[in-house]
């Protein structure tokens, strides 16, 4: 059986472009004891991959060159040699970037389509959905009445922390966003106030929106962003810290925030996570966002690219932010 | 009954002058009911001052213009209208920089001169010990085994935090300093390893002093130290922000850390204090302290300046680091 693969074909330097992914059709071995064969319907592209594809030390190793990249993905169970799955079964795992992947049955979990689609799994039923809820609720310690302040808000994670703060009682939410009809979108969406960081500088844009200062800021982006949230935080105000997107394709180092020392005395804690860590919370989490779905309380954005070959472009397109909401490859 | 006092003349930029500084003598009003009247005999100058300098709104109003200047003291009490202290009881107190003082009874602490000098009542006995205690066992969340960089290690805050986490069990308690004399005076204190920031990058000489990397991070020095603990930190490495002395006298916003995005990876926290919020853990501190104290498991630096006239001179000084433990005005 012949499976389609994207590998890495070179390491990006700055912003990822073609020429660093490469198409690439194998020959599947037969399945061992224990394996199942998917066929991959819908894989995830994510801005945490950006930093898999540098040959350096961080929380998930990096990417091998020639070899086929990885990730979050939903798909069907064609052949199974695992008593806990049968052919037919839809199941999420980690073996995207390919239209065929056999993995061990341990690494895969069932989905039931008939309660969503596939999709969803990778996103608000999925890591992307606990990542905003375990940021929010566990690392930022949210309480009711707290002032929020998310950025790459319309990003997937972002457009679920905003409107997860809502539901959890959240006195206002603001969230920054980079073009006018992602602003639109979050105000939709029950954000309490939105801006372009495109329109003026961040720290002017948010003072303005959050006059008495936030108590909560969910990072997805680094940079100015972390430093005009630093500015407008208010006493014992918490920040997540759970991606700097700005400076995923930055080839020198990146200036830090410059009133970082504001941190003592208004007695602020940043802390970073990964999703990895908060798995204890999925089931609580797994239970509220079916609710919250269910009552439309929580929507759900996804940009959809068509086509396995097309994954490198979704990527880039991500770290460009065309996306709103999750950005999906269908397959 | 006349008082020195010492006055701010204007507001320093960057490094303070003798010039910031105006020696006033004033008469006294007579005593209110519920007011003693303290003669100082020690006082305090603190790297938090210098922020107060400054007139910006920060965890402490900025000292007025032409008023004089407070902060920790230690004296007698030579007339009191509290049944709280009779006249010839020592006390520490808020009103430092000037010989004589006015103020409520109940903002006075009574303290035992026979257990330890006035001095030390400002020092490891006071806040400063405090300081050292509450941000290493509560704030940065010391365990046993850790690993622990201090900054400004030399310095009365940091010299009390490596004692104490030696102490306390750490696997290995690390230092930095601005002078060889310093550097050795901490392998004396008990410091696994030392170094003076002089003899080249931090980076480079955390690295190789923490070879297995460091759980948790004392910060009193901000800027290059914060970054290069940053780059040594360990998967869930603590960091309590207490200080940022290298940028107090800086005039221009400094660059923060530009490795912060390693804080997602790592699941690093950063966590700024003021000892002001920690009073709930004094009573166990004085405790432990006396203990440590009386067993010569901590021991205790100071720098005495003589001379009311002279406290300006001792604060300048302070910032430039030519203190060894805690910087003191005998009066």
């Amino acid at each position: 059986m012949k499976a389609t693969e994207i590998h890495l074909a070179s390491r990006p330097t700055g912003e990822p472009v073609s020429d660093n992914f490469r198409t690439v059709v194998t020959e599947l071995p037969p399945l061992e004891d224990g394996q199942i064969l998917v066929r991959n319907t819908v894989m995830s592209v994510d801005p945490y991959m950006r930093g898999r594809m540098n040959d350096v030390k961080s929380y998930v190793p990096p990417f091998a060159i020639d070899a086929p990249l990885d990730g979050g993905a939903v798909g069907e169970v064609v052949e199974s040699r695992s008593d806990a799955f049968a052919v037919g079964d839809a199941v999420s795992h980690g073996k995207g970037w390919r239209d065929l992947a056999i993995l061990p049955a341990k690494s895969a979990r069932k989905v039931d389509l008939s309660k969503a689609k596939a999709s969803a799994y990778l996103g608000a039923l999925g890591m992307t959905g606990l990542t905003a809820y375990a940021g929010l609720t566990s690392v930022a310690q949210f309480k009711e009445g707290d002032t929020v302040f998310v950025s790459g808000a319309a990003g997937a994670v972002g457009s679920l922390v905003g409107q997860i703060a809502k539901a959890l009682g959240a006195s206002r939410v603001i969230g920054s966003a980079g073009s006018p009809a992602k602003v639109k979108r979050l105000l939709e969406l029950g954000f309490d106030a939105a801006f372009d960081y495109h329109d003026g500088p961040v720290r002017k844009q948010l003072a303005e929106a959050a006059p008495d200062g936030i108590d909560v800021y969910f990072d997805n982006v680094g940079g100015e962003h972390l430093e005009a949230a630093i500015g407008s935080a208010n006493k014992y105000a918490r920040f997540a810290l759970c991606g700097a997107i700005s400076q995923y394709n930055a080839t020198e180092p990146t200036p830090g925030p410059r009133n970082l020392a504001l941190a003592i005395g208004r007695e602020l804690t940043l802390k970073g996570f990964i999703v990895g860590s908060y798995n204890h919370l999925a089931a609580e989490f797994d239970e509220k966002m079916a609710q919250w779905l269910a009552d439309g309380v929580v929507e759900w954005d996804e940009t959809v690219v068509d086509g396995l070959e097309n994954a490198p472009k979704a990527f880039i397109g991500l770290l460009r932010g065309e996306n709103t909401g999750k950005m999906i490859v269908s397959i």
